[in-house]
């Protein structure tokens, strides 16, 4: 089978943030019979948490990842304490809205460090504690790896193989790995470390493109299509582990996408991702 | 030994391009008894390849690399055989030059490709025939893993890892790694891999900095001490290995060192090279 299951689309909101609140992300992907949806938490704030669990619930949409937890490294002991405590709540969060897991963008160096190891130790410090509080509530964490050109500022966890490495350590059981095609289609252990991930692992699997030229880095993300990344080879990849979730889209487009009507923004992930996923 | 030997500095000329000529360039290496230096093709094109290799000598400067070869993936045979003799001519010069070595910056996807495998292999198809050009002659070739941010457009050998397994496969004679520390800082495995590497492959060593925030892919590189790599740390890690050669800084910079006297950007070469190399 060469085409994605149409019913896999979700949409993170991510990609509409500049156009759409919340709660019209919500009924846009009702409206467009979109399955599945990744909110952010800026954006559960300001809806309300119950009153986003329970308009989630009324369309009953899937919700394919709370986004986000992370940042761990911290300058001082209270930094991290209290990062630790943000990321409590973030699972609480995640619980009330059903999600299937929490992503974690793990965090860079701390303030004026160039102690790439030392943030790398207080990642995985900080998640095994994160670990053992999510557990027991049943909330899984889903480490995403970020391109490296991100390893100072936003996640110091750059490959699959640190992911499944941390995995490895902590131990399976409620702990996973978010795999973003943005991030990783680079890797030339792209391959090697989904197998190794296998099915328990990935917990979810995040698609856009690669644009040539990418104008920044941050707010440059391309539609499926527009880009280089081999999204269906990899989307195969990641479902010949078993991997049977949803296809998340997550487009940062500053220039572009949030520029958009943002009915076209959804009609164009809907049939790019059948066209390309 | 904490600080670096000064006598190590190189500068490439990519520094300096944007306010002075080659001629210009190699004139201030000398006037600020600065030993090394690494010159692009265009710039020698410009000045014509026998006088730059007068004038280098004249001046009894150390060509620490000549950048550069490389971009053997084409879409058509037709253009993969024009690289190879374009690449042909850049050891002929470098060899005209008495470089230390023929650095590769080995390109990314051919226009239109999305077929990352397919690339790498074509770099390793073209590597190899070029090898069998430069070995007798005497040149090495120096294999600089890109930035992952560079995979599509510039270079799909984006790890020392990858590197390292080029030369596994293709023999050590005539073949190793330029390590650049602005593409490979990141790497959880760059410890182990420069171990790997070992003395005999590791060609050329260049220094600059990451900044935060890094507000372009290509034109934002920072001087030594304004960004977050642990540039001391890596330089050690490397001449640890038995690494005797120049430290070559390489900075494209459009708004900040490019805009600046010349003469003081080399005064702060030299100043941060003892303070942060």
């Amino acid at each position: 089978m060469d085409q994605p299951d149409a019913n896999k689309l979700s949409i993170n909101t991510a990609t509409l943030r500049a156009q759409w609140k919340l709660e019209q992300i919500i009924d846009g992907c009702a409206r467009h019979a979109i399955r599945g949806i990744s909110p952010w938490r800026d954006q559960v704030q300001a809806l309300g948490l119950q009153e986003t669990a329970r308009r989630l619930r009324s369309h009953d949409l899937t919700v394919t990842g709370y986004c986000r937890g992370g940042m761990f490294p911290g300058a001082t002991p209270q930094d991290r304490q209290e990062r630790a405590a943000d990321n409590r709540r973030a699972v609480d969060e995640a619980l009330e809205l059903n999600a299937a897991c929490l992503v974690l963008v793990v965090g860079g160096l701390p303030a004026g460090s160039k102690d790439l190891a030392g943030a790398r130790q207080q990642v995985r410090d900080g998640l095994s504690a994160l670990l053992e509080y999510a557990r027991p509530l049943g909330m899984p964490l889903a480490i995403e790896p970020l391109h490296p050109m991100y390893a100072a500022d936003r996640a110091c966890v750059n490959t699959l193989a640190q992911a499944n490495t941390l995995c490895d350590e902590l131990g399976d059981d409620g702990l996973g790995i978010a795999v973003d095609l943005y991030h990783t289609w680079w890797d030339p252990q792209f391959l090697p470390e989904v197998a190794r991930a296998g099915r328990q692992r990935i917990l979810a699997f995040h698609i856009c493109d690669w644009l040539v030229p990418t104008r920044d880095l941050l707010m440059d993300r391309g539609m499926m299509g527009d880009g280089v990344i081999d999204i269906r080879g990899c989307r195969q990849a990641v479902e010949a582990q078993g991997y049977r979730g949803f296809h998340e889209v997550e487009i940062f487009s500053e220039h572009n996408w949030w520029k958009r009507d943002p009915d076209e923004v959804l009609l164009t992930c809907k049939a790019r991702h059948l066209e390309h996923g």
